[in-house]
Parts: C-alpha cells; structure tokens; sequence
C-alpha cells in the first residue's frame, strides 16, 4: 500500500502529538507515511520521538516539505491560494498517486476546499460532505452533513445518503445501512421544504431509508446514517458536543461541595472514564471528506497522537477498500439521482 | 387578576396532576383558577384531590367543560376543528377577557394553530413563535423560534428577536437582553443564506445584537435568547434534551457493573439531583407562544403537579406584567422592521 499522508501542522498540538501519532501508527499497522510540513521542525521532533521506537521504523517515515502553514484562523477562500501549506503540498501527493490517503487535524473548511481545488469531484457527485461518525448508546452513527455546505438542494442530501450508505457499508461491514432524515418530526410531511422534498427522493431510491427522526433520535441507534444540510448537521454536532461538558462542569462544581460527594465520585470514576472513553474523539478516529476524488480524514483539532494513529488507520482503511470508487459506482447506479442530473434538478 | 385557564386535558399525566398542580398554584399564589376539559372527570379528580387542601381553596377553582380531548397525535390542522376542546375553550375564555391567560401540557402545535385561530397575532407579528427557556451554566437561554415556523425569512428571524428581548427583559428584568443569532461560525458572513440575511437586519435594529453563536455557545451563558428558525430550534431542543439521558443511561449501565461504583455513586447521588433538578424542565414552567394575542404557556408534556404550578405562575406573570402590549409597542418602534414591512421584504 502507498504511503498516508500526514499534515503534520495542523491541529491544536500540532508538530508533535500529530509525528507521534505517525509514529505509533506505523508500528501498529506496519503502515508507510509521509510527513508533510516545515522539513527542519519535523525533523527536531522525530529526533526526539524516534528514540522510543526501533531504528527500522524511522525508515517507513519519511518527510515532504511545505513551508506554509494554515491556521484556525484562514478562511477557506484564503487558504487555498496558499500553494505551499501542508495542506496542499499533501494532497498534491494524493493526487499523482504518490500517497494513498490524506488526514489532516487542521482547519476543516479548509481542507474541504483545498481537496476540491486539488482532488477535485467523484465523478456524479456535485456537493462532497464532511461525515462525522458519533458514538450511539450500542453503536455509532455517521451525520453528514456535518459542516460542508450551509445550503441544500434535495439532490444534495440523496447524494449525501448514498455516500453515507457506502461508507457505512464497508468501513463497519453493515450489508444495509439504515438512512434517517432529520427533521423536526417522524411522520412523512414533517420538516422544512428541503427535508419535505428530500423525503420523497430519498425514500424512491434503493437506499434502506428508515424515514424521518428527531434530534433525540440521532443517538439512539435507530439509523447508521443521519443525514442533514451541513448548518443543521454543524449546529448539531456543536451543541451536542458541548452538553457533556456542560454538565461535566455542573457535576463537578457540585461534588466540590461535599466531602462525602468526593469520596463517592473517586470510587465510582472508572465507570465515568469508561463514559468519557465513548465519547472521545480520539476513538472514532476522524471525519471522512465523502466525495472528493481522494481519501481524506479530518481529526479532531484537539487530536493527540492517539487519536491521529486512529485516524490514520481510518484512511488507510478508507483507500484499502476503494471507498470512492464504490461510490462513484453507487451514484452512477442511482436512478433517482440519473433522472434528476437529466435536467429536472429545478423542479424538486 | 382574572383568573388563568389551565387545561386539564393537556399533557401524559392529564387531568390528575394537572389538577394537582392547579391547586398548588392556587394555594401558593393566591391565584384563582379554570379548569378546562370534560367535566364529570375533572369533578371526581377534585373530590379527591380537594381533601387535602382547605375547603376555602376550592373557591378559587372553577371548572368550565369542554368536552372533545386534543392528543398528541392530532394534526394542527386536524386540531382546529375541533370547536368543543379543552384548548379551543379554554382560550375563548382569554380571548373574551374572562381570563388572563392559558396554559397546557398537550400537543403544542396545536396549541399554537388553536391560539392563532381563536386568538389572532399581535399588531406588527407576522409569525409567532414558541420560546424554550433552557437551563445554562450560569442561569437561562431562551431558544426561539423552538418548533412553530420551519421555513422563516430574515424579518420573521428580527421578529423573533424584539419578542424574545421584550419577554426576557421584563420576565427576568435582564435591562438590555443579550441576542445571539444561531449559526455555524460567529464570525459575520457565517450562516445559510437566512441567517447571513438576518445578521445584517437584527444588526441595523436598536436591539443589543451579540451576533452569531454556534452550537456549543447556546448554554454557555454568552446570550440571552438564542433566535434561529423553527427546524433548526427545534432539532436543537430536541438533540440537547437527549444527550443528557444517553449519557445517564450509559452510567447506569457501567455503574451497576461494580458494587464499589454502586456504593460511590450512591455517596454522591444529591450532587445528581442537583444535575436533575437543573436541567428538569419542570423548573422552567413552559415555553411561551410569543406574537399571539393572548397570554399562552405550554408546559412540557411530561409536567407533573410541580412543573404545571411553575407554568401557571409564569402565565399570570405574563398577563400580569402585559408582556403582549410591550411586545407590540417594541415592534412598533422597530425601523428595521417597518422598512421592510412597508414592501420590500421580498428584497431580502
């Protein structure tokens, strides 16, 4: 298998949790990978980190140089005129088939857009999607869109089905993915005028759609696949995100309060890890791009090396099962889809 | 204070703890007291219930029958025809000033289409709105538009914010409430084409505009009312509302594993309750139908006597301080609000 690129700038603890987490990924899964990034600071780091490891690892890491940076900060727009980042210097990697996939903890937006400028489209598809797999009380579900595109067509959220079947499919082995829609109530006619019509495309496909759920539904294992516009599926996952913590700080400021409560907190704590270990980033291993012509991952900006060795096993994954060529095979299935791409897109 | 109708047909505890709930608001607070629904069971629920008040209390309770029951499976629009229910009733009675305000437990979309249909919007609103008070670290949030209006357009997104910053101010005598306007990033120019649009017209009216919020800052206590469309509040309310029953579910789970975690979670349960007392809805009182014509409350469905007493106080706060003719008189002096209304609302 070709090399996984790794951008080794990007992300909250970005140069040195991100080679660690190269580092811990290529002795586990035997897995080659390039470096990409400012060549002098990545090598300072591997100096120091690759005493821990065996000299022969050193060899399956190597180092692609990019002087640029993109930040938190970089709009989209502005990030891909920046040619040099480690951003694009990676994906152009992807792109000559020199490296088999792409994660980046960085900048999302911009990795979106930096892989539509440099990867470009799978074929049939006309808006890709950023999928964000979530832990479920007995499983995990993948929302997409989770942030990608604000403003949707219905076309929009049957090709984000598709894609979500397929990667669901393959990368969890689920022969048939269950689709939910998102809306504001179960029954059919429930929604907003883009969910209203997105319900009857979906559901005239051959996707195994389970109809509309609510946003108490999302976690509760009903569907493998939630799907939504991505200002729904951003808002969701934000909000969502931060209750855990929210009541993590509540918790805690009242437990401080008694002695008693202390005690009891530190007998019952493993059972809280094991809560914080469900919810953790880190084990789901990155957001998948779905639908550029490309794997890519998106981890978590607070990504520590554990959960960059997550998510390069995810696109190792990702590229070792053809993901995208299975999907451009799945849309060109798609008859729904065809009729519409046939010129009708304006009448739904 | 005219008396506040209380819909004793309303909610999955009705009419036994609605009643309940009733006389403790009653007693507590001085208030008098219609009870709306089916007569004969109302009469035998208050037999009961009545022994243990004062026999002086049940003066201040009064039934008046309505006889066909609205459930929550009942259409909004099947809802409205419905001349002879509990909700149908009992805002008659508001809207023919025999009562101050109303108040149910039952199916809020009917809730909402009965009171615009009996009671009618107040001057200047197009589209009223169902507000959430939502608990935040700190204190409130209230979340509006939670559920009325799915598809809306900047002026109804304006509208939203006057309502929400005129019930906050003089519910909470917060003097300048704090408006944040849901988003996907808070920088300006962030957001779907709605939420781009509104930003500049909230931005351009007297309100204390915050600006954008995202997902993870509507419980942080950055704003005072968080406005977004009906679709998206109400999958916010929704997703937030069951994020906090996975993770107790989960803990259960992992705690009945170990009699250690058993005995730790018991020593510091009170600091749970304290959890759930913060985050129970029942503490709130209901979310208010803002832009009608009447003082309306509803209460969750789940209410319980204690939940339906905290509502019906808040229903006679909100008659009692004429929440609806400040609402009309801020709308009235909003500019941006009246440029648009004078013809060219189709322009944004």
């Amino acid at each position: 298998m070709k090399p996984i690129v790794v951008d080794a700038f990007g992300g909250d603890h970005a140069p040195k949790e991100i080679i660690l987490g190269a580092f811990l990924a290529a002795k586990e899964f035997n897995l080659d990978i390039v470096l990409v990034g400012k060549r002098h600071e990545i090598e300072k780091s591997i100096e120091i980190i690759s005493k821990d490891f065996s000299s022969n690892l050193a060899q399956r890491i190597t180092i692609k140089d990019a002087p640029t940076v993109i930040t938190m900060f970089d709009k989209p727009s502005v990030a891909v005129r920046k040619r040099n980042s480690s951003m694009h210097v990676g994906m152009e990697l992807v792109k000559h088939d020199e490296a088999s996939a792409f994660i980046s903890a960085g900048n999302s937006g911009a990795v979106m857009a930096i892989a539509m400028m440099v990867l470009g489209k799978l074929k049939g598809v006309s808006r890709p999607a950023i999928g964000a797999l979530l832990p479920t009380i007995n499983g995990s579900v993948l929302l997409l869109d989770a942030g990608a595109n604000v403003d949707c067509k219905p076309i929009h959220l049957l090709e984000f089905s598709i894609m979500g079947s397929v990667f669901i499919k393959h990368m969890l082995g689920i022969q048939k993915p269950k689709i939910g829609l998102i809306s504001n109530g179960s029954e059919p006619g429930k929604g907003n005028s883009l969910v209203i019509k997105s319900y009857d495309l979906i559901k005239s496909s051959a996707l195994n759609f389970y109809g509309n759920i609510e946003g108490n539904e999302i976690f509760s294992d009903k569907v493998d696949v939630a799907v939504c516009d991505g200002f729904v599926g951003n808002i969701i996952l934000k909000t969502s995100e931060s209750v855990p913590s929210i009541i993590g700080e509540f918790l805690k400021a009242q437990i401080s309060k008694s002695l008693v409560y202390k005690i009891g907190y530190l007998l019952s704590k493993p059972a809280f890890r094991m809560l914080k270990k469900k919810t953790d980033y880190a084990e789901f291993g990155g957001a998948p791009l779905l639908g550029v012509n490309g794997a890519c991952i998106v981890s978590h900006g607070r990504s520590k090396a554990y959960a960059i060795k997550n998510a390069i096993l995810k696109a190792a994954k990702f590229a070792s099962l053809d993901i995208n060529t299975k999907i451009e095979e799945a849309i060109e299935k798609c008859s729904a889809l065809k009729y519409i791409q046939r010129g009708v897109e304006n009448a739904i």
